[in-house]
């Protein structure tokens, strides 16, 4: 009977109270959790704080007819641990707030946070408060603190001319993956159906459906190196090189030939007839690190990526300057459009 | 023009630079504010981090029929920082996720964050980023950080039998306000009708409108003595009452003579025919702080608010035992309903 219940049945006390009943042991950080006024933590000594936050909605930031709510707790939480990664930082706890329109079930929410607890279970990062209201239209907004080092923050300002580009993973597997679902209107993971097909499905939804953030990047290289300029690629690489271009002042020249494309996104460009560099440089959602070190500093972050197993690429330079310049094959140098990945309402 | 510009017609970047030139010097806490991925802030040495979140909907926890942008923008800071006031701390920043729906003006959103930014700089709260999303519902989420004494926070779980009880300011104004508007129809504000009833108009609305938390008061409190149980009063004295009495496993018992019935309560009352004693017990929107004490620290207490000119009242005892008790004029105790303010859609 509970998975029928409806939110409008459930009263926001009913609903906190299971909510906080499933948290697990918080992280040492943590003093108070749900239940009281506010959340209270320490920060670990020597750090400063950390603090960013992110609202999606319902037909705008996920669809519900090809993702579950798991899928979209796991992405809500994934875009902030990103940001708190792109600083250079450790993410601590989480606070989230709902707006619920009665439609939802119990169980709905319930897999909500599940998918929130796993990945933040990874990092041990607390859920450790929120709000919840009713309204006309699904969302949730997410804030997530975490820590850092004041003197080694990665900062969309901190880029020089001379600096070596870089990124970490592979680039357009997310938009590619999305587009070809849309494309066919496959909704294998409600329907069930095609089995055969549906072990790749699955692996072409993984990038958009669960992505990783790069936490794990960020404070190997914050431990191994000086951080310079920092970003997540949340809204596309070329957005973000703008980004990271208008904030340090300077210039980046970015190698074509360089760059990773993903092998989802070369794959699916040949079933759809498409240029697989659009994916790769026009892609939203895709929770990589971009960043600019020194390059004396190139090496040891080279070192301390491997070691831990991540893949990454250098892929231009920074230069006195303005703009983002794209050289091609021939070695002719082009402005890149600044085309980052838009939400619009479906 | 820029009056008449909407928010559809520009971008969030835009709209994110507008806010960005408005914002004033940060406090000395921040170290990164709006534009990068996350904000930096430190902690006061000794200081542990305090975080809370609240979403405001538009049409059940605010109405623009008598409500301004500016009130809003006030009211969603004021809520947050109320809470963090509950647990003894001093608030330190905000980040603010917009959702906007295309009705609103360029103008009504700079309104809105005057509102915000009026209260945050009397407590040197800086504005340190935050999201805006495009959706069907216009709503805000304000989360604020804030630092306190790890070994001195007011919760929820602490009111200890034997303790004290106390409340600050006057309770039912905000309440009575808001019922009075409702009930004669009167928009005031908007229409500019009316002159003479004017002036009693603005102090009726602004408990109401421009809540006043209780951030001095709770510091004073903080350095005065040992802080147990605290709460803010945003669902009405009665729920609050149950909170603190459910969380710390203990009885409340209040004195019905001893409430501090606000002086707009009573007036409005009488104009509607009600019992004042229910928008003092059951009126939500307060903003002041519901606390126990120790009874050896109630006199230094009391020394420690005098001398910020706060008002305060004792209103009962905590006692062993469940629940929450009300003694009338006669000495008769009955059980006093849950009866909290609920937010309901218009």
């Amino acid at each position: 009977l509970a998975m029928a219940e409806k939110i409008s049945d459930i009263s926001e006390f009913g609903l906190i109270q299971r909510i906080r009943r499933a948290r697990r042991a918080p992280n040492r950080n943590m003093i108070l959790g749900i239940g009281d006024d506010a959340a209270a933590f320490r920060l670990s000594p020597g750090c400063v704080g950390l603090a960013t936050t992110d609202t999606l909605l319902q037909g705008v930031h996920f669809d519900l007819r090809y993702c579950s709510y798991a899928d979209i707790g796991w992405k809500a939480m994934a875009a902030n641990l990103s940001d708190i990664a792109a600083m250079g930082g450790r993410p601590l706890l989480a606070l989230i707030s709902l707006t619920l329109t009665g439609s939802q079930r119990m169980e709905d929410i319930v897999q909500l946070y599940s998918g929130m607890r796993a990945l933040a279970a990874r990092y041990r990062v607390a859920i450790a408060g929120g709000d919840i209201v009713g309204g006309r239209e699904f969302s949730l907004t997410l804030t997530v603190l975490g820590e850092g080092q004041e003197d080694n923050l990665g900062r969309r300002s901190g880029a020089r001319p001379g600096d070596a580009v870089l990124v970490t993973g592979a680039l357009g597997d997310s938009a590619a993956g999305l587009e070809l679902l849309q494309a066919k209107g496959l909704f294998y993971r409600k329907a069930g159906m095609i089995p055969r097909d549906q072990a790749r499905e699955a692996r072409l939804l993984k990038k958009q459906l669960r992505p990783e953030p790069r936490i794990i990047e960020a404070q190997a290289l914050a431990r191994a190196v000086t951080l310079h300029g920092m970003i997540d690629i949340s809204d596309g690489l070329s957005s973000e090189l703008w980004h990271l271009s208008r904030e340090s002042r300077a210039a980046i020249i970015v190698d074509q030939g360089a760059l990773p494309i993903g092998s989802q996104a070369v794959k699916i460009s040949r079933l759809l007839g498409k240029d697989p560099l659009n994916y790769c440089l026009h892609g939203g959602e895709e929770y990589e690190l971009l960043f600019t070190l020194a390059s004396k500093d190139l090496s040891k972050a080279g070192k301390a990526l491997k070691k831990i197993g991540a893949t990454y690429s250098l892929i231009g330079q920074v230069a006195a300057g303005r703009g983002v310049w794209l050289v091609d094959a021939g070695g002719r140098m082009s402005p890149l459009e600044d085309r980052g990945y838009k939400h619009r309402p479906s």
